[in-house]
């Protein structure tokens, strides 16, 4: 079950003038459920994406990545779930060339201003057919009004849509952030997480759109793990209409554009963290918080370190605060010089171990009732730096195990 | 169950002249159960050992190390299960020195020449008393001939007991190898394993034993993971009595350091391997071999990077030959301007990817006739160099997952 997230109400997910969506039932993989999503953007819409690290990327990847780079107007997003066309070779980015020309040929635009989006099974050849056949479906329905549909198109082993809405006053204009993401496995994102769709009517200049994506990614989607595996298809793409009644923003650091820059990373959080707390078999939603590093590189091992930890995350699943397991997680994170003697770890408020063991104060009835709690942080002072960084990561449960057994059955 | 491993067959681990063994029911954690090792050592017999790299490392590494590195002659070693004393501070270094004072008092030596060894749970005080109290029947039962006895008290999680013998011939002389080891959770060694014991009768200088020593545990501990969390309290020893009658091996690389050598590393891979096997909730032994790399470093980084992938070691678990999470575990290693076209993956014989995709001549049911079998190998050619690596792991079932909730209770 989902810790602490609930599907988005009807009517929660705000409209963004000059963007439509428009969904269908493709059958890529099982038939009778939504698995196909096209987004379709009015003229004059800015588009920035931030793609995976993962050298064996998907297709559909180096394909919009290739069309975002060309700098075309991008005007529509169609994204497929059951099927990653990823690890298929040549014949995986011809499939994925031949559904941008189908959306293209329907919506009257190029082929290389569309970016394809595809998530499910690794290695199994893209049913171009049944894609284009679902298209016409999605381009009749098109309408600005179906985003908690499309974040429920988006889904695969996703128990609950994720997507979230914020408005803001933009110079006297009320703008809307409307975002949507899918988990929930293979979930280590780095620059970019599974499947992120964000959107503002705001007007904004492209760099500065683009800066705005790279900043919120870096402290969203690339601060959660759920299994410590990077996907081959990580994208996560912010749009701006530009429909909003207001001046473009273009000055970097401006009262506008950090009015919109912080709505962004919200809506991002937020996403990031409902896809952790919607992680496979999560139990707990776990905040690993490490302060007083040398640099970001150490505090970011630190944390990654335990939120890896199978031993660490069986434990959480267990609500045992078996507190060797994070401090062994510490000790091999891999920082130079690191002396455990300073080191204070805390769970919840309370301080669990310092001078390289048990905190004299320390009762475990403390511990135990922390660790019971269905959200718990973990907090490590390393008190050698100034740097600091906070991760999200869930549990490690039977149903993890339950769940990617038997993924492909 | 453990994956083709057995207990040694009684009287199959053969005595070494010049080392007995001693052990008792101490109580440390559970009554009613082998849980103290003494090793007693004849004058004369030389010592090396390895440590973990944990920076959190246990009171009784810190010790063992000290005492190792003061270069008297150590008589002792004593090792309980039940109790880790790690993350136990200042009084974690007080009980570990304790218990060597309490063996050197019954022993006649010095507290200098004892090592300690601990396992169990960590951040608990170790229960000295208890195991002064049970030292004594250590010494009453002193034999050489209670390897299998001793293979059974240092276990933990393990299933079954581990130990090896080999003997050759050295300069006319016979001379015996004779190793025992325990698991087996927590384990990703780094320069050591969990536990590991080897001694020898082989008459061999003290630089060239550390030498041995080493090498052996690069090929065997140190190659192989269950979960990739490196354990406080790794510790690999490596006795050489000299009782064997022979000359002292002391030229590098002579024709009885490489047998000697070779005997020690066979003892140790074996060993290891068998941690493995009898991995927490292990239902396969999975041998992962890349090859064509550029350095040391990066077919390190791809073979743990499938080897620690909870989706590759739950797939393996299903038998399912989801071979896209293996592709996708390889493309997020690190392994910088890494092409992917050019890998090769095969499971077993069955080359299942080439060209970044699916090879043509797979077939779905030849790499699930391979992913049935109880052990298998993943070889990935990365076709860039000349460096190659082996590592050894195990699938991750349910049962990893309710050996670690349950551990403490």
């Amino acid at each position: 079950m989902p810790v602490n997230l609930t599907a988005p109400a009807p009517g929660a997910l705000l409209p963004i003038e000059g963007l439509r969506l428009g969904i269908a039932q493709a059958g890529v993989k099982k038939p009778n459920r939504d698995d196909l999503l096209l987004m379709a953007l009015d003229d004059g819409a800015r588009v920035a994406g931030v793609f995976t690290q993962n050298r064996f990327c998907a297709a559909p990847v180096t394909v919009a990545r290739a069309h975002l780079a060309g700098g075309h107007p991008i005007r529509a997003l169609v994204v497929n779930t059951g099927n990653a066309n990823a690890g298929t070779g040549e014949a995986g980015l011809a499939a994925a060339r031949a559904t941008c020309a189908d959306v293209a040929a329907l919506l009257g635009c190029e082929p290389y201003q569309v970016l394809p989006f595809s998530t499910g099974v690794i290695m199994e050849m893209l049913p171009v057919e049944r894609i284009r056949a679902g298209l016409p479906a999605c381009v009749a329905g098109l309408a600005n009004d179906r985003w908690l549909g499309a974040a429920n198109a988006i889904m695969t082993t996703d128990l609950v849509p994720k997507g979230l809405s914020k408005q803001i006053i933009l110079a006297g204009a009320t703008v809307t952030v409307t975002g949507i993401a899918k988990g929930s496995g293979m979930i280590h994102p780095n620059m970019a997480t599974m499947l992120g769709f964000l959107a503002t009517d705001a007007r904004v200049s492209q760099d500065l759109l683009e800066r705005m994506l790279r900043h919120a990614v870096k402290l969203s989607f690339n601060r959660v793990t759920v299994d410590g595996d990077t996907s081959t298809n990580d994208a996560c793409v912010m749009i701006a209409t530009g429909r909003a009644d207001m001046p473009e923003i273009t000055e970097l650091g401006g009262h506008e554009y950090i009015a919109l820059q912080s709505a962004i990373t919200e809506v991002a959080i937020a996403l990031a963290q409902s896809i952790v707390r919607d992680g496979e078999g999560a139990t707990k939603f776990i905040t690993i918080r490490v302060c007083g590093g040398k640099s970001a590189d150490e505090v970011s091992r630190v944390a990654y370190a335990i939120a890896h930890s199978p031993l660490v995350k069986t434990a959480f699943f267990a609500s045992d605060p078996n507190l060797g397991r994070i401090l062994a997680a510490i000790g091999y994170a891999g920082v130079p010089e690191l002396e455990v003697d300073k080191i204070r770890v805390y769970l919840g408020d309370v301080l669990v171990a310092q001078h390289g063991g048990r905190a004299p104060s320390y009762r475990e009835e403390d511990g135990q009732r922390i660790m019971r709690e269905e959200e718990v942080t973990v907090r490590v002072e390393l008190e050698r730096g100034t740097h600091s960084t906070t991760v999200w990561t869930c549990d490690f449960s039977y149903d993890y195990v339950k769940i990617n057994a038997e993924y492909r059955t």
